[in-house]
């Protein structure tokens, strides 16, 4: 009988790959969002999930599917914004180095008219920054309505390495997280889909991609040394993520958690993500706000 | 004899689209380049050329071929430019409403990592930029070292519609053709290559173009009543292009004339040009700047 059971258990298993469908999409936010409670950064999974594509071939496929329709939202949330809607999406990307924040913003958003783009990557601080709050250089990028803002890195480096470095007081960045999670209320309330992907990448994977890039001169420029330093503080920097995480797990912004071991599952399960976040949104093309008719007559006439 | 002829010609006119191999880069600046001297608009081909593909499956099998050779000019551009290098590339594209600078921007710099563009969309100035000169918007636009920077109008537009609605004086404006050609020479000076596009469109093929807007609810939002107005102004627009074209069209920062009518030809073209000007700076590679053994160590230590 156990034997017997372990064959259905195959099968129903063999049915389930069978059953993915690189053309449709798939709904992933329910499966990847952060549950409420304590979080434990080594209990999430890095590796592939149970469902979506199983190969590089298979997400490859789906890739090229999802990419059009990608584009196709993005142009009717801007579309919309010409008639009055505030919509806007505003993705936010952290994690450790070499997770994939820059694959993700190249190969997720790529598909999508750049001019429908907003993009901040955010790195050290000016002093000019540095004279205002922590929030101040982060406003100024939030998207307009109608675009799809990137953040790569975010006001989260602000209770991660100035935590792991201790840039400011802890009686400073510890208040963080209440005006985080306040800040972020403020855009929802104002239309704009916060949607935040943890890029989730195992410690023995980081090691190989900074060595790969050791054994490529097209990637020598992507090696920095101070990476290296950054990974021997690889447990400090889980607790501040896992704290980050937990405090700023809201309703309204929740925190996705994507596993990165894999770069085309990775890319894959944010650009569903994305999909899924923006038909939420079910922008539409307005109507004319014109006279069709007398248009034509006029264009006729000229 | 006449026939005989007549039927060589047409096999070399044959043999000549037979040359044209998608899979390699055409050379296009010199052909597209204004000539220096007076400038007719009218006598400027909006239709396509006798070189590059003749039919809208050659361009789109090109344009797959260009993408990722595009796409790796410009990361060779931002990798040098994180070991001191400074050049970038500014496309400027201006052109008559429906002439293609929205799809330019989509379908040519589409292929290129959104992370190493710059793309700035210039609308009418606000009150603050109204209070400044008309240079202060643009050179807070210019793209930083290793990017790609994208001008959807630009500063000629104080030399365009600015003149044709008579926004500021004639002794205001015609002082902005010297200003133009001072700015820009700063900017090659300065290691940014400028690539300025004429995206040149028939007035009839405006007039399909504008008059498809209405039969489509998808494009409905992309019509403007005050297009057609505009286009009542098409002669005053052609002499101040002209006069544009012809005052600005420096050794350093040459006009393009785009053929636009057919949207295939011009993105072919202007992917073309890009490519061409992009592998002239000849983006390389850095070395590293680290000893690749001992990183190595340290990795495989940690």
């Amino acid at each position: 009988m156990g034997g017997k059971k372990s064959k259905k258990d195959k099968d129903n298993k063999r049915a389930d790959k069978r059953a993915f469908d690189p053309a449709k999409p798939v709904e992933v936010a329910e499966r990847l969002r952060l549950p409420a409670g304590p979080v434990h950064l080594s209990d999430l999974e890095t590796g592939v999930l149970d469902f979506g594509p199983q190969s590089k071939t298979d997400a490859a496929e789906a890739m090229l599917h999802i990419g059009p329709r990608l584009a196709e939202l993005q142009e009717r949330l801007y579309a919309q914004a010409t008639q009055g809607s505030r919509e806007s999406l505003l993705l936010i990307l952290q994690g450790m180095d070499t997770a994939g924040k820059d694959g993700v913003t190249n190969h997720v958003v790529g598909p999508v008219d750049p001019g429908g783009l907003e993009l901040a990557s955010f790195k050290s601080p000016t002093a000019e920054e540095l004279a205002h709050d922590f929030l101040w250089r982060i406003r100024k990028r939030v998207p307009s309505a109608g675009r799809i803002g990137v953040f790569n890195r975010s006001h989260y480096e602000d209770v991660l390495i100035v935590r792991v470095h201790e840039l400011v007081p802890k009686e400073v960045w510890s208040k963080r997280y209440a005006l985080i999670n306040s800040f972020e209320r403020e855009l929802v309330r104002q239309d704009v889909t916060v949607v935040k992907c943890f890029v989730h990448v195992s410690k023995d994977v980081q090691r190989e991609r900074l060595l790969a890039r050791l054994d490529d001169p097209t990637k020598y420029w992507k090696y920095n040394p101070a990476d290296v330093d950054e990974r021997g503080r690889w447990d400090t920097y889980q607790d501040a993520y896992a704290e980050a995480l937990r405090r700023c797990n809201t309703v309204g912004a929740p925190w996705y958690v994507i596993p990165a071991d894999k770069k085309w599952y990775r890319n894959w399960l944010v650009a569903s993500l994305l999909e899924e976040k923006l038909a939420e949104i079910d922008p539409r093309f307005p109507p004319a706000d014109y006279d069709i008719e007398a248009e034509r007559r006029r264009l006729g006439e000229s």
